[in-house]
This record gives C-alpha cells, sequence and structure tokens, in this order.
C-alpha cells in the first residue's frame, strides 16, 4: 500500500520527485469533522464577508507568481501562455462569484406578509431564501488544473454559496494543488473564516475519492472527469449511503456538429479549417472538442473531409497531459479504427513513447452510427468521426439515438437554418449549449452561459458549472414562517440592510417591507 | 393476474363497484410514445397558451360540479367540506402556474450580446432560458386526491414547465383520477395542445409504476407517497436507467416541534391545545403532521402532557383514506407503544375494523430517541411522541440525530430563541420550513413556500413541491450561441415581444435588445 503519490510529467518522461503523502484516517476524519463544524459558522458570514474571501483567493494565487505556472507546466505539460489565460480565467471566476455575492440577488429573496384578517384563514408571514447545504466535496480535471481544479468554479461556486470545501486532490498536479491549496488557506485566514472552511486532501480516488463521498457529513459532490470516475461516485452518492446526495459530474461528451449542405457547397473548406484548429485545440484535451462531425454524402463532404484531414495532419504532435489520457487515446483510437465499418481518413503516427498524441479522423454512415453504441464513446484527444448520412431525414435519425452532450453545433446558411429547424429541434433535445456556425470549443464565463446538459454529459442538466448559476448547485431554499425579525437571516428581515432586490408580496423591490 | 383494479371505500366498508381495467402493454407503449412525441410541439407552445391551457383544466375540474365531490368522498372517506376545500386549492394552484406563465420572467431568460472587438478574443452572442426537460411522470397522493393526484401541483408545475404529463392513477381513488383526467383531456383538446400531452394510466405501482419509471422516454419523476414506493423509484430511476433521471419524492415526514421551557411555564395548556387540532387534523394524514415533540423534563411539560393526551382523547375517531393506510397506522402505533422505553400516555382504542383512527401520545426521553432510530419512523395518522430531554444540550443533541424533515417548529418567547438560536441553527439544518410559535399543518400557496427538505423527507431537498419555484424542477437551461434571431425563442429574441423580464448585460430590464 503507496503512503505517498507523486505527479508524473509526460515533458520530462519521469516522475516529479517531490513526494505528498497519502492522508492518514486520522487527518481524513479530522478534516471532515472540521468542515461539518464549519457549515453553521461560515453559513452565517454575510455575503460581503464571503466575497472578500474569494477575491483574497485570487489575489493569493496571483501572488505565487511564476512558481506556480513552472509548477503547473511541468506537472501538466500545458504550456505557460495557457495556463497565464487559465489562472486569469480562475481568478476571473471568483470575482465573478464575489460579485454575485456583493450584488446579493443570487440568493432568492421572497418575502410574503402576514395577512391576519384574511378569509377564511390569516396568512402567516412567510420568507424564504438559499441557504448552503452542507460540506461540498470538489474533485479537480486534470486538463484545467487552475479553472477546474483546486480552486476553480466547482471550489468557487460551493465557498461563495457558504458550503465548506475539501478538495481531492488531482493525482496529476498534486504540486499545483498543494501551492494553490495553501493560497486558499491563507486567504481564510486573512478574512476570519472559520477553521474548516477548505480542505486538500491527498489520496487515490478509488480509496480516499470513495471514502469521502460515502461520508454522510458531506452534502454534494463536484467532479469533472471520466465517465466511470463519475459514475463511481453517482452510484455511491445516490445508492451507497443512508443519506443520498447530489452529485454534479461532468463526465463524457464528444459534441456533435452538424454541417448543412448549402453551407458546406459554399464553405466546406474554411469550416475545416476552423474545425481542425477546434478538435487540436490542447491537444483534443477540452471537454467541448468536437468528436463527431454529421455530413451528407455529397461532393462537398468528400472535398471537406479532405482538407479536414490535411489540416489535422499539418497540426504538431503535442504533448498530453498524463500518461494514463495518453495511452487511453492511443487505445480508444486504435479500436475505432478497427471498427467494422469505420474507415480511416487520417490515422496519425504513434507517439505514445514521447506522450504525445497526433491528431486523426475517422469516418463512417449513418447507418453504422446507428446500429453501434460504442461509436458514440468519447475519445479524450484530438479525434473526430464523420458520420456521413444519405439525406436530412438519415441525419435527424442519427441524432435522435445520441446521448446527451454539453454542445452540439450547427453550420448552416440562415435559410437552410430555418428551413431544418426541425433538425436543431432534435439537437436541443440532446444538449446544453447550441452553437450556430461556430466550434465548441471556448466557453465564455458570462451570465447566459450554460456548461452542462443530459447524462452522460453530465449528472444533473438542470445545472450548470460554469457562470453564476453555477451557485445554485450548493444551495436549498428554507423558508421561515412567524420568524421573529431578530432571528431571521440578514437578507430576509423588514429592513434590507444589504440592499438587495426581492420579491415582496409579489413585486420585486429594493425596499424595506414596512 | 388481475385484469382490473377497483378503490375500496373505507366509509363503506366494501370495494366501490365500478372497476378500471388495468392499461394492457400496448396502450402503455403508445401512451409513452405519444408524451415523447408531444414534447417538441408542446415546448413550442407559448407561455400564453399554455396558461390558457392550466386555466382551462380548473374551469373543466369546476365544471365536474358535485359528482367529482361525492365520487371522491366515497373513495377517500375525506369529508366534503374539505374537499371542496381542496379543490378549490388545485384550481388556484392551476392559476397561479398560469400566472406565472403569463408574467413569463420564471424562465431566467438572460442575453449576453456579442462583443465582436474584445481583446484578446471577440464574444460571442450568448441567451439562455429554462426549457422543458421532456415527459414527467406523476404518481398522485392518497392523501390529497386533488391538490397532490391526477392534476395537482406536480402535474400543473410539469405542464407549465413544457413537459408532457403521464399520471399513474392512484389505486384509491381511481374514480375521482379519471374523472379529473377526462377534464385535463378535455381542456388539451380546447386549447389545442399536442395529442399526447396528457395521460393518465391505471395499474398497480409495482408493475405500471416501475416499467414507466424505468422507460428511457421518461425524464423526471413527481411522487408523493411512502418511504418504500418513494425509494423504489428512486433507485429505478438513479440505477436500473441508461440514463438516470431526477426524482421528486416527497416520502417521510415526523415534523419536529421543540417546546421551550419559558413558553411552556406561560402557555402549556394553549399549545397542547393547538398540538392536539394539528396531530389530529385530517385523521393525522397530512404529511407535515407533528410526529415529535422535544421538551425538557420539568413541569410545565408533564402538564402539558396531560393537557395535549386529554385533548387528544376527546377527538372523535374518523375514517382514514384506505385499508391499508389504518392497518399499518394501528400495526406502527403498537410497535411504538411496545418499543423499550416507550411509555403509552394514550394509547386510544382500536376502530381498525371501522377503519377509524383513534389518537394516541407516546413518551420517551432523549437518550432513548438517540438510541434507537425506529423512533423516527412516521407514523401515517394522528399519533405523537412526546421526547422528554434533560436539559437543552441534550435537546440539541437529539436534534442532530434526526433524520431531515419538511418542517420544525419551535414555540419561545422571543427572549429564549434569541437566547438558543443554537437549537434553532441545527434545526434548520434538517428542514425545509422553520415555523416559529405555530403548528406545521397548514401549506400556504405562496411565493415564499418551501413544501421539502433535507432526505428523507424528500429526495431532492434543492426543491419546493409547492409555489411557483416547483417550475422549475421540471426544466433545464439551455444556452444559443450566435443563433439567428428567427430561430431563437420568442423570449430570447432581441424584441422583447412578449414583455419578460431579462438579464441582459447584466442589467434586468423588459426593454428590447438594440
Amino acid at each position: 500500500m503507496a503512503t505517498h503519490l507523486q505527479s508524473f510529467s509526460t515533458l520530462k518522461g519521469t516522475y516529479i520527485p517531490t513526494t505528498f503523502p497519502i492522508a492518514s484516517a486520522e487527518e481524513v476524519e479530522q478534516t471532515v469533522q472540521a468542515a461539518a463544524d464549519a457549515s453553521i459558522p461560515f453559513s452565517k458570514k454575510t455575503f460581503i464577508e464571503r466575497a472578500a474571501f474569494l477575491e483574497a483567493i485570487a489575489e493569493e494565487i496571483m501572488e505565487l507568481g511564476d512558481v506556480l505556472l513552472a509548477t503547473t507546466h511541468e506537472e501538466t505539460a500545458l504550456p505557460i501562455a495557457r495556463l497565464t489565460g487559465e489562472r486569469g480565467r480562475t481568478c476571473t471566476q471568483l470575482k465573478l462569484y464575489a460579485n454575485l455575492l456583493r450584488n446579493g440577488s443570487w440568493c432568492d429573496a421572497v418575502i410574503d406578509t402576514a395577512m391576519p384578517n384574511r378569509q377564511p384563514l390569516p396568512r402567516a408571514d412567510l420568507r424564504r431564501m438559499l441557504q448552503p447545504i452542507g460540506p461540498v466535496l470538489v474533485f479537480g480535471a486534470s486538463n484545467f488544473p487552475y479553472a477546474y481544479s483546486t480552486a476553480g468554479g466547482d471550489t468557487a461556486s460551493a465557498l461563495a454559496a457558504g458550503c465548506p470545501v475539501i478538495v481531492k486532490a488531482h493525482e496529476s498536479h498534486l504540486g499545483t494543488s498543494e501551492l494553490v491549496a495553501k493560497a486558499v488557506l491563507r486567504a481564510a485566514e486573512k478574512t476570519g473564516m472559520p477553521n474548516g472552511v477548505f480542505a486538500s486532501l491527498v489520496g487515490t480516488g478509488v480509496v480516499l475519492g470513495q471514502q469521502l463521498a460515502a461520508d454522510e457529513r458531506m452534502q454534494a459532490i463536484g467532479f469533472t472527469g471520466s465517465y466511470k470516475a463519475g459514475m463511481a461516485l453517482y452510484s455511491t452518492a445516490t445508492q451507497k449511503r443512508k443519506t443520498p446526495i447530489p452529485v454534479y459530474a461532468e463526465m463524457s461528451s464528444i459534441n456533435p456538429v452538424i454541417l448543412l449542405p448549402e453551407v458546406m457547397a459554399q464553405s466546406a473548406a474554411a469550416i475545416a479549417t476552423a474545425l481542425a484548429g477546434s478538435i487540436s485545440l490542447g491537444v483534443g484535451q477540452f471537454c467541448t472538442s468536437p468528436g463527431l462531425l454529421f455530413a451528407l454524402n455529397d461532393q462537398a463532404t468528400q472535398s471537406f473531409a479532405t482538407e479536414l484531414a490535411t489540416a489535422l495532419a499539418n497540426v504538431s504532435p503535442a504533448t498530453m497531459l498524463n500518461p494514463q489520457i495518453c495511452n487511453t487515446y492511443y487505445a480508444d483510437k486504435k479500436a475505432l479504427a478497427h471498427t467494422n465499418n469505420v474507415k480511416i481518413i487520417l490515422e496519425g503516427s504513434d507517439l505514445s513513447e514521447l506522450f504525445q498524441a497526433t491528431p486523426a479522423l475517422m469516418q463512417t454512415t449513418a447507418v453504422h452510427f446507428m446500429a453501434n453504441p460504442s461509436l458514440q464513446k468519447e475519445i479524450f484527444g484530438p479525434c473526430s468521426l464523420l458520420v456521413v448520412c444519405k439525406n436530412l431525414d438519415e441525419l435527424k435519425a442519427a441524432i435522435s439515438t445520441m446521448e446527451g452532450q454539453l454542445t452540439g453545433s450547427v453550420f448552416g446558411t440562415t435559410e437552410e437554418l430555418i428551413a431544418y429547424q426541425y433538425l436543431i429541434d432534435g439537437l436541443q433535445q440532446k444538449v446544453g449549449r447550441l452553437i450556430f456556425n461556430n466550434v465548441p470549443t471556448g466557453v465564455e464565463v458570462c451570465n447566459a452561459i450554460v456548461h452542462g446538459g443530459p447524462f452522460p454529459a453530465t449528472t444533473d442538466a438542470r445545472t450548470t458549472s460554469v457562470g453564476p448559476e453555477a451557485i445554485r448547485r450548493f444551495a436549498r431554499p428554507v423558508c421561515y414562517q412567524d420568524c421573529p425579525q431578530a432571528l431571521l437571516p440578514l437578507y430576509l428581515r423588514n429592513h434590507n440592510e444589504a440592499g438587495i432586490v426581492r420579491l415582496v408580496n409579489g413585486i420585486q423591490t429594493m425596499d424595506d417591507v414596512e
């Protein structure tokens, strides 16, 4: 039984010398109990206090400076420029939730005042707002070592909601996780947050991850990663606990792209160029990477396939995040290439010894796609499957057999988009974000974003893991009936001291209640 | 294998002659496929069209007149006055969702317009709103044959969200369900809703209910009933399908009441009277019936117990909903009375042959309550357990061992409520609604209400089954990126034709987008 973990550098081809001790049973127990004990005191911090905490985390992360970037670069092989951008995005996310807290209206404050003389029965004074659900367990993603890891979107939105967070440090970037965790703890101390509000634990997903997921004191799980690991957590959370808890697992998406015939006749080459960039972006290690392309069986599609293969062949091989992802990429690509009725358009050379990926493109028909569910398996890396359809009815049928996805893209002229809206309607049933005439990679952090979608893209299509709405995942409504003013949460008292927008007797207002 | 079902009249002590054929395999298949086929056309109906449908349902229910009331009275033994009130509440609920639709802002429309010149990257035009999740399976409750059954809160909120509904008709009130289902179908036809938008099927929960829950075309489940049946559905929905779906099961709640010492010293008799009314209301067949009373071991509590027992003993026996509920009530009451360290204060006579319940009151200590989880089992009927605590620390400890609840009530003077706020904080962790100096029965249909709570009160504490927020259970956010105006849903187009409140570039407004 290992007592320490080490991250592997695919850039260097060796384990990084720094070792991280696996949390002892005693440390795990103390950490979970501290998180449970922090629940009520942390829930009672004002939104402004929690905002200051999040802002301090962003500051502390920036304070880490180049040491953080260098550590992560060695651990993930992601370029420094990309990491610099991702660090900025991570701080933007923290500040987005801080702003949401400073604004305050996210908590859905609703007040219905008493009607003592109502007939036949008086109405009580009823007030409700969102309250934190309790300690949240967060699993970071290997492909976003900042934005979806220790202080990433799940942690930021859970802390914003008022929930203590325990992170299971990602085994691929243990040094990064430790640096960021210490930054969060410094921020917690500087802003006077309760002991236990945040912790990061080292261990394996199978042992430590499962142990934490099964612990009755944990109240929700945020996860980004593989289908297998996500479903293991979902199964534990829904079936192996006395009390089932919500799981927000983002798992698997192949992000279909529909290519309509008229736009293909006009712009096949330009679309091929755009898609080649999207497929190979970040070595194909994005959750929104386009792994499935639907087009009609015509001349334009043939030249599109040639152009796309050429563009992908010109992409330089690049190093993947970790050996397991690289091995799985080559294995999955090989399995796809050897599937009956799959034609290899571009196979790419095998650079797995260097932990580098080469892009690939395969082709099949809609009939075979519909007959073989294994063709819907996500291949994590720069590989895409072109599904050639006899006609649009067949294309529609192929879409209807598809599993849930984070995104669905449609390329078409405005005329054909309108003419074939039924295709888009069908696609909408399957996705969280519909994209018109653009590639799916690139997730904007803004109010309108949805980064989520029907199963197996996520385990909870009612939510998004990016943007302000993500905070709702870690909150539940609580109603106060005839509660004395002094005992009400600040945000529900008659005097609207926090100046938030509230629904008072059916009217949105920032006024005090009379 | 039975081919027909009949409801039993506990008032008459016999089966009601009308028989209802169990849906054939073919009928079930056709019904589910029709619901699936209705999903897109129904989702495209405007909010105003869906509002008209809900209003028409309310009208058609009222059109049924006294026949409906008489049928339900025979099937459920609920008094005509109570049923008249519940019918009104059911229509109020339908109109509440209709008003929500006419207002339109429930759909959370958010628009972030394109920033083509933003550096370093342009921002796309992103717009999001809630869209229906697809066909919803509804199981009605025996104790609310209108308000939580065929056209009750789950059906009304699911239809409002734009989801087709299939109801599994409750075996206890098959005639009621058929009358109401026909009213809904007439309303659907009159208002031009698509075929398949609503159906009611007859069969057993174990066979038909499970079959429908396992069907991949169904996308969510609304349920009110027993823990056992709710968890059977939850298990199917989360583990036995290829695609897990949300389950909103309201199952089991014993609605603790904390009685603080000062208010007891002042008003034990008045509190006893109020609680006797709440415990025996509707023959104790309310999900918010107070089944657990915490008080200190003092003189006031002793006289309270005597007064409560006297008041309960003076309640006339009343007929329960169905034989199974009545038999379970007597069996559970007997089991509680025979539990070690439980003292019988009022046992009540056995009128099970008449299907009538007599109220009961038992007593135990906090130490025994904490040691024996079986004392937390819901007894559906007019029986309550008084838990006597040595001191407030013990009371706090007892609360912390409690499972999740719909409600928690606290009786106290304002001074002691403030002094012992830590008790209320502990109680808040366990409940959906906190009530001060009043009984838990009586669920107001208003904006601020929360009828929900941590497991096992429900399977999803993030939601409420009463009030406008219930609509969110059946919706998921969909984001449209760079979507042509003509293809956008009405509510996200630049021209705000529907006049709804939208968040446009961070500002709440009803203005058009420029």
